[in-house]
């Protein structure tokens, strides 16, 4: 099956901190000049995509809108496709993400990384709405984050809670599930079998989307530590980084013709 | 074995709300008579034991000090037994509970229904303790309460988020861990196999109390519901009210002499 859509994750990839990684530009561009769709896929669950956006521009990456997919824009999308209504426990910096939404007697439950902003009025709102059968979806659950002054609690121990309290399971709309994947494809009309996604994460990026019917890069920069490789699923491939990664798919191109 | 102590659940058992059920006042001056060691054992953690202490006088009910157990002394004889300083995320109404205990550099951690007490910098700072090795000790992990307005998270929840976030398992020191059961018993130098106890709920009273060794009465009061003796252990007994439950002890106290 010919390649047609690339899934490019963008922090450990691209860039590291406000710092580009070797050869990341170059990477794009080629990317680009190739005629492959491009996607660009995070489970960033503080920033809206404005925000986002402007930060890779500042650093040099050109990226459109509608090719960056973030788990607040997967939840948008299936709240809008199933006509929901959802009571928001996320971070305000993510609210722009979900502008415009109808947020009046909720249906739904959006649990985000909410930081500080958790609270136990809003928590047990939370609860009473999924007793009364509202879908619980989650941009992530992750145990914790390296913030400034120690690790600190992310979305997952808050998501757990509620489950345990609710006795139900959450839909994950972050990666690895196969909603953001599957979301970047349907927009495109692409098949997984056309598809593969390049990550630093062995779990979240490459074995995610390797369950979900796409192909899968693993590239040896941002959170790859050695060993990763062991954690690979057999299907994954590795490349030392986005440049190395992106000559695997370009020759692989060559050699193929669809 | 003769049986030489009771074990007695509160609520449920001898009143509901802030009445008496009928023959509790007369069940209990009949144990008194009968020269059985008798210990209270109760769930409850919103209320100090001196609060409950002062609503058992009220109801008409004499009960010593010494003879109630809840999951906060459990708490705070384990917490002196090992030399542990808890960081306590609790309700306010249960600090009395754990006065005079070293609160500095906490290097435990207590979990109890804190209710709107809750907040991210305290199960952040719980989480962080936890991380660094300090134990987890649940005073009940209950899903939800009824509250004046509905059903509320309750301690469960949080314990929860707390064992997802750390990767590590709560102690429960409430029923229906043996934890209750056997500091009650320790104190009185009894076995388990000596001893029996009475309660209205079928998995946290009865069960649980056969779990740890002991024997159990179900009665047919408070949150009893038709069909729970499907879920009771085939060693568990039942009884209308705990005045049929003391009859059955003390009859059976006369047939068979120890």
């Amino acid at each position: 099956m010919k390649l047609r859509t690339v899934l490019l994750d963008l922090g450990g990839v691209f860039y590291e901190g406000a710092r580009l990684l070797p050869g990341a530009q170059d990477a794009l561009a080629r990317l680009r000049a190739s005629g492959l769709a491009l996607r660009f896929v995070t489970n960033t669950t503080r920033q809206s995509r404005a925000a986002l956006l402007r930060e890779l521009e500042r650093l040099g990456l050109a990226v459109a809108t509608d090719e960056l997919l973030t788990p607040a824009s997967a939840a948008r999308a299936l709240l809008l496709e199933r006509g929901l209504r959802p009571l928001l426990l996320i971070h305000p910096g993510l609210a722009p993400d979900f502008g415009g939404l109808d947020l009046h007697e909720p249906n739904a439950v959006v649990v985000g990384d909410a930081g500080e902003h958790f609270s136990y009025a809003g928590l047990n709102r939370a609860f009473r709405l999924l007793q009364a059968g509202a879908p619980l979806l989650a941009l992530g659950r992750n145990r914790y984050f390296k913030d400034a002054d120690g690790l600190s609690l992310d979305a997952g121990p808050f998501v757990a809670a509620l489950e345990y309290a609710a006795g139900v399971s959450a839909e994950l709309l972050g990666k690895p599930a196969p909603a953001l994947f599957t979301q970047a494809l349907r927009t495109l009309g692409c098949g997984p079998d056309q598809a593969v996604m390049i990550g630093d994460d062995v779990e979240a990026d490459v074995n995610g989307a390797l369950a979900a019917g796409l192909g899968g890069i693993l590239v040896r920069t941002g959170k790859y530590r050695p060993g990763d490789e062991m954690r690979l699923a057999a299907t994954g491939r590795l490349a030392d980084d986005i440049g190395a990664a992106v000559d695997t798919l370009l020759d692989q191109g060559k050699e193929k013709p669809g």
